[in-house]
């Protein structure tokens, strides 16, 4: 009992203790762009702004190794309309890295080097935004810290195009490319059927293994203008069903558009690239693969003789803020809020999760906390169930999953035509204290 | 001056004729899709629904062949409100076709076809909406006709993104497709420069001939979100010098963000894929091109050993409606309604041609008209003095061309946060009659 009371008396203090820490923050960037990350920023550092016990407050310059070199963004030294202006400017303005921490107990150097910076800038909170690596990472700087006996309160929020986070609904920065997706897929159905000669097209979407994005074209095909075939990595490809797929469709009116994920696999577990293409070598003789949408058009041209078409949407997809879905840009600054307002009150070794809540039968989102530890490293796939009989599309059950992610407009504002974007002056602060 | 004044007569008497023709109009849509040929439609069947002297509406499905074929879609027979949204519905929505009228001279098959049925139909309207290759299609048709003695006024309404017809300060469609190329170049210099490691990236852009859409990019330069080099065709494109810029500019932070023309060809007047690529061969022996990114992106690739990217803009930059300029959604409308109001007035053998006024220093479009014969393929190229000393950026004349034809937002309706596009019934007309 005493062991026990003691534990929550210690636990009680040390709450207490976490709860009124003053310090400054800091947010690191880390992995692939998305059009919302820079709203999850402009979430963190506004929320900041507005509490005393938040001294300074510092953007990392490309994630982690901004605090491993020691190059802190003095967020206090922009204006405030460029921070506001962050809310709708793509990508990672503070800089963004792909970066593995190694395991501290094999190789400590890099964690005592962050403990360190901390300790100088006295950084009490410390928010990480990025995928399922990055929890990894924000999650191991966590532990470390609890380990040292460091007080700082360490959040993880969401981010990825790809939605491959578990333990939250959906991510930040998912809703905007599906949106993005979508609505170029109903364009492209418009394009493609255009002439009255035969046309395949086949578009190729990102995601490596979870196919939410090349299913979000679903969308389009649920408004009456997508591609009539979709392929995700979840179900085996294979390439004599593909071919009798796109039969069944040319027989129509020879036209043909088709959504592929650049992460489908044969049954060898190859990529198209692999298992399909030729492979060509670079002046090293590295292997050197080409696009998984190209190969597919190519083998389709040799089978029916007829205009086919590649198209990657490739960057674009993941960085096209002005069709930013208005949902996913207010869920995204509300978990950078939410993240600042959870730390204050105490919480660490978090990552901010979405909840979908139905009120009278509309889409809301709450937002909650899970273990960090839960989160780091794995990925969550498309339900197999959301896929339909012939493995070739999506069924009304994802079309209801992803439907409330994409409503809303909110780009950049205009200037000359064209989106405003943040720009910050990324003042480095003093490295002599 | 009997002589004299009998042609005077005649010709007043065929003025009056010519402008008091009862009958039936026909629209045809000609060549690749725009965001905004659809709103020239619009334009041709809302005003032709506002005047007694137009029997039926018509819409030759996929141009010059839907009247060969005759298969004429009844407008009437359309619901008005999907006739509305056809202002922002993105390409040709009663079909395009690349079809190429021989000389009549040589054959007039196809002449005396389409007389036989604009008489059968008693088509007194012919509106033909394309690029040089369409006027010169109408161009054609409408000297037939009056060789023929056959009364129907025919008028070519300009359109293609790639801005290269003559005598007309500019076309319908490029100001979208430069708001989509500016706009996505913006972005994609958000997204290239996010990692702290080197980063080329060479986007390719439509224009086989003339660079119009490529120097769209440097309003994103201009804006300070752009491409550091932008190549054209109108200059000859020399390997060493690109190398020699990318390096350049590679000097500073390693980054570095292109844009090249897909018509950009070397001092022997070869395109980039002919010149410097390894043509593969098909399964038939025919050469495959490659693109011209990616060609140039393997080169860099080879020279720089940094990570090298190759976007292709492909068929969004011609169809991306939800980026549509407001300026050019609207002027493309004008067009086909003035073409309408022209046609009544008596007018034939015309294109209806954009003017540029500046009004207090205002941009504003005047509808003149200028001599199909006039237009019918020529193209017209970037001025030499509009490109920077370096060959390979833009100066402020280019900048002062083409902001105000990207400004204003006019996108489709959203329904379920995805555009709305109209959906036609496309009844044909009776062939009985």
């Amino acid at each position: 009992m005493l062991t026990k009371e003691k534990g929550v008396c210690t636990k009680f203090v040390q709450e207490f203790f976490m709860k009124n820490l003053k310090g400054a923050c800091i947010l690191g960037q880390s992995g692939g762009p998305t059009s919302v990350i820079n709203a999850s920023a402009c979430g963190v550092f506004l929320e900041a702004l507005k509490h005393d016990l938040i001294t300074d407050i510092y953007g990392a310059s490309h994630g982690i190794r901004g605090i491993l070199n020691e190059e802190l963004i003095d967020i206090r030294q922009e204006n405030i309309e460029e921070l506001e202006l962050l809310k709708t400017t793509p990508s990672s303005s503070i800089g963004s890295v792909r970066y593995k921490l190694k395991d501290p107990s094999i190789d400590d150097t890099d964690y005592k080097r962050i403990l360190e910076v901390f300790k100088k800038y006295n950084i009490r909170y410390f928010f990480y935004n990025g995928g399922n690596d990055s929890m990894d990472t924000c999650n191991k700087i966590s532990k470390f810290m609890q380990k040292s006996g460091y007080e700082c309160n360490c959040i993880g929020i969401p981010k990825t195009i790809d939605n491959d986070l578990v333990m939250t609904d959906h991510t930040p920065g998912f809703g905007s490319a599906a949106k993005y997706i979508a609505t170029t897929m109903m364009e492209l159905s418009q394009d493609a059927c255009v002439y009255d000669t035969p046309m395949i097209c086949v578009c190729e979407i990102m995601g490596r293994n979870a196919g939410w994005l090349t299913a979000a074209s679903a969308l389009a095909t649920y408004k009456g203008f997508g591609p009539d075939l979709i392929y995700l990595p979840e179900v085996v490809f294979d390439f004599d069903k593909f071919i009798n797929d796109v039969e069944e469709c040319y027989k129509k009116n020879q036209k043909v558009l088709i959504a592929v994920s650049e992460g489908v696999k044969t049954k060898d577990g190859k990529y198209i690239p692999e298992a399909l293409g030729e492979m060509a070598k670079d002046s090293f003789g590295h292997a050197q693969l080409g696009g998984t949408a190209q190969i597919l058009a190519d083998k389709l041209k040799n089978h029916f003789k007829c205009k086919v078409r590649a198209i990657e949407f490739n960057l674009m997809q993941r960085c096209a803020q002005h069709l930013a879905s208005q949902v996913d840009v207010n869920e995204a600054f509300n978990a950078g809020s939410m993240a600042v307002k959870y730390s204050l009150d105490g919480i660490t070794d978090k990552m901010v999760s979405f909840k979908r809540v139905l009120v009278d039968g509309k889409y809301t989102c709450e937002y909650e906390l899970v273990d960090l530890s839960l989160v780091a490293n794995d990925e969550k796939k498309v339900p197999l169930e959301w896929i339909n009989e012939n493995k070739n599309g999506l069924n009304e059950k994802f079309i209801a999953y992803a439907m409330p992610l994409i409503q809303g407009d909110m780009k950049a504002p205009l200037e000359d035509g064209l989106p405003r974007f943040a720009k910050l002056k990324k003042i480095l602060a003093n490295t002599n204290r």
